[in-house]
């Protein structure tokens, strides 16, 4: 297992029950793919927000995210942490 | 007081070692703009480095990140997070 960072681009206005809802959307399906979703923070701004999760590979966090109805714009393995 | 994402490009082969000493680094002067890195996580493959603060505001963050050597590429306010 490893750890992923994601990203979702043109989340402008993004509210935090919506977030919410995301989020919850991916843990309802995430146990089939062995995946994780950890934490979020979202950035209504920019459109941004940003997904930490562990999983056995950036496949699965993509299958999680499109299957929960938001699929990401980039995902990266991230092995190093602080 | 608000949470910060802070995004770092071209870190292309950044080792553990390499991100430990640069958040050391910001945890030295930090304190001067009641900064505080809590968390950093690091993608060498893409060179990408992540980094969530909480701080009085993203330039607070930007001057923390200058003194230690590091500048952000990007920084964005995270104000809602799961």
């Amino acid at each position: 297992m490893a750890h992923f960072m994601d990203v979702h681009h043109g989340m402008h206005g993004i509210t935090a029950d919506q977030l919410h809802e995301a989020h919850q959307a991916d843990l309802a399906v995430e146990g089939d793919e062995r995946v994780h979703f950890e934490r979020a923070w979202a950035d209504p701004a920019s459109g941004t927000v940003y997904c930490l999760s562990e999983a056995p590979s950036a496949d699965a966090v993509q299958r999680v995210h499109t299957r929960a109805g938001h699929r990401a714009d980039e995902i990266h393995e991230v092995p190093l942490t602080v």
